[in-house]
């Protein structure tokens, strides 16, 4: 959390992963995000993992300091309300982020007719609009067949890196949509298809141009680096390394650190490869690896640790989510990116912030994740200036919701 | 590409995915973007996938539509010109963006004694300035031994996920800090560590709190959907495709599809579920999954895809990177985001631009990426104000170089 955003107001129609981490990333620079959502909650809001309470660990995560209204968007006075609070004056508002389909007069035209400036941002799954999610999209991306060991058997990643790829992508597109309005008065629709992003990531990273250049792809070839050196190991501990050489630097560090280098350079020798290029190593990786294996296995986690340690050797160790959280210092509060947070319905558990330290926006406390509906009156009053009585009778005739407790 | 950004320099000192990455996306936002490397290339100059003439494909697609300019950032002289670059006056100028340990002058006391308003963006490995990359990230990350079918053999993601993420996190960092200068008149140093952008998404996608409120991680499911459902089958004609029913929708549109309705109905009897709810689904995974094997093995993917059409079902094809470029019509230049561009040293392929249509900003044409130093000479002609003789001492003293052919 800092101030930087604080004079910025967006308003999210959201679910799942991406326009969530979108908005609350504007939130953790201090912009006033307000999450809308159905009453009793989107179609993200109970979604695994959850607490013992039933509360969605996973809202709670994507929706840290954010306002949440709960409105009935299956009524047309519900979905009038949304469009007033997304579309109400002032200069850093009418902004919209949005993933889900547009609703009834909730679309660009009818918030436009409503402020002529209003900045709207919409994720689609597709660009022609059909359903894409992380899992659909990943499947076409040609990743999961070449993840683990290939065989014609994909496997999928669980990070949904497309969702996350897209949600920060949301956060720029909207700090230059913002941009352009503060300089020229203009509004505008910004969409972006998840599928696109998927695919603008493979093309960068060139496996387009390989396919269409080299006329192939490149292999399933388990752990190891794609054209250069990085394999991983078992420790004497029954533990498992990543080791890896991509520079000259390393693989030098790494000849010095385990008394191989001797015997690295005859293996260059033999294999009639250059180990000073990524292309020598990686064409000579069996070779260097089988050299690799049993000084790992001879050696505890701690041994290769104090015998990597200042040699420029780049390695790291795997651990599961439970040595994380419970062994890994950067993940406690001893990492400024950590606070213990109190999440009502859930517990008191280490929450991020966010993963950036602006020099000139100190960090502000962590806050956690409204409960669904809890700004609905504040947001009401605050924003739309409705009475108490209005207030009362929006919620008796169920168009507008309180807090509901996870 | 699109206008948006065109009155902002950026200057680049980089390498790999995140930063690369990061400035590239301001690039096709219309941001006049200079990376600077040491001559002959920096470490990522040849990584792959690489063309038949040695060129780095990698390379190529993580820096179109930059400008180049090829110094000796080993040498004092070739430092000062770096930092007289990246400090050079203009209002949307002096900002910096870097993935690399900080050299002499070019740290952030230097660059704001130059210019006081400068905007530094530095992403470093670990917090404390140690060594990390994506494999070692991810290593720590949880994910590799909850992907695939666990065991205890870690499977890492090839997709360069927290570097992409990173690399997005700047774009947004930068226009925040931009904004917070051409309000205040403020520049300031703006840090991020890839581990922490790690850490911050295994905490908001609940992870964490998994591990500390409900005492336990969650598992390796192979394809399967945590939480809901969602699997991968095989088709009569040896493809696969993923299957998914995250909503009540979609789950009811699957059993009319198939014709398995009734049948879904006596699963959840049969194993005392509520299969219109996620968790349900999810107990009930392998038994409707039983149901889905036959009926998916039976038919070739067209007879899955016309039985699937209109149906609300959500689903996917699994294709390889060949697939994808050859087969997936969103993979070509009927989709705006991609144009056959001719990369120099390489050769015309399908280039992504940005995943991102902006309503007030129209697409331009996809530029590719520099030659090495391509831009040296005009740059310091342009924006250093350099004479041609003195330009000429300069490369004839081995400071600054000209385009190099890959």
């Amino acid at each position: 959390m800092n101030r930087l955003l604080a004079d910025l107001r967006i308003v999210e129609l959201s679910a799942f992963v991406a326009a969530p981490l979108g908005g609350m990333t504007m939130a953790q620079m201090g912009a006033e995000v307000i999450r809308i959502d159905p009453i009793g909650g989107g179609i993200d809001f109970n979604r695994w993992p959850v607490a013992p309470s039933g509360a969605s660990l996973y809202w709670a995560g994507l929706n840290k300091a954010k306002r949440s209204v709960a409105l009935a968007l299956d009524k047309p006075e519900g979905r009038e309300l949304a469009r007033a609070i997304a579309t109400a004056p002032g200069p850093g508002c009418g902004i919209v982020l949005t993933n889900l389909p547009p609703l009834p007069g909730l679309d660009y035209a009818s918030l436009k007719t409503a402020r002529d400036d209003v900045i709207l941002l919409r994720l689609t799954g597709n660009r022609d609009g059909s359903a894409a999610v992380d899992y659909t999209v990943n499947a076409a991306s040609g990743f999961p067949l070449v993840t683990g060991h290939g065989g014609g058997q994909p496997v999928n990643h669980v990070l949904p890196a497309w969702d996350i790829a897209a949600g920060l992508y949301l956060a720029t597109a909207l700090l230059a949509a913002e941009r352009h309005r503060s300089r020229t008065g203009a509004g505008q629709e910004v969409t972006a298809a998840l599928s696109d992003v998927m695919l603008a990531a493979v093309g960068h990273l060139g496996y387009v141009g390989d396919v269409q250049i080299n006329g192939h792809a490149r292999p399933a070839i388990g752990n190891d680096l794609y054209g250069s050196f990085g394999r991983d190991f078992a420790t004497a501990d029954g533990r498992r390394i990543m080791i890896i050489a991509l520079t000259p630097r390393q693989w030098r560090g790494l000849g010095r650190a385990t008394g191989l280098a001797e015997k690295f350079t005859m293996i260059g020798t033999i294999m009639e490869v250059d180990l000073e290029t990524e292309t020598g190593r990686f064409e000579a990786r069996n070779a260097i690896a089988a050299l690799l294996a049993p000084w790992c296995a001879a050696r505890s986690l701690d041994e290769i640790g104090e015998a990597f340690a200042g040699t420029g050797v780049l390695w790291g160790r795997f651990q599961d989510f439970v040595g994380l959280v419970t062994q890994d210092p950067r993940c406690s509060t001893t990492n400024p990116l950590f606070a213990e947070v109190e999440q009502p319905g859930i517990g008191s558990y280490l929450m991020p912030g966010l993963p950036l330290d602006f020099g000139a926006a100190p960090r502000q406390p962590t806050r956690p994740a409204p409960l669904l509906g809890e700004h609905t009156d504040q947001v009401l009053s605050e924003v739309l200036g409705l009475a108490s009585t209005e207030i009362g009778r929006l919620h008796d005739i169920g168009v507008a919701a309180g807090p509901t407790r996870p």
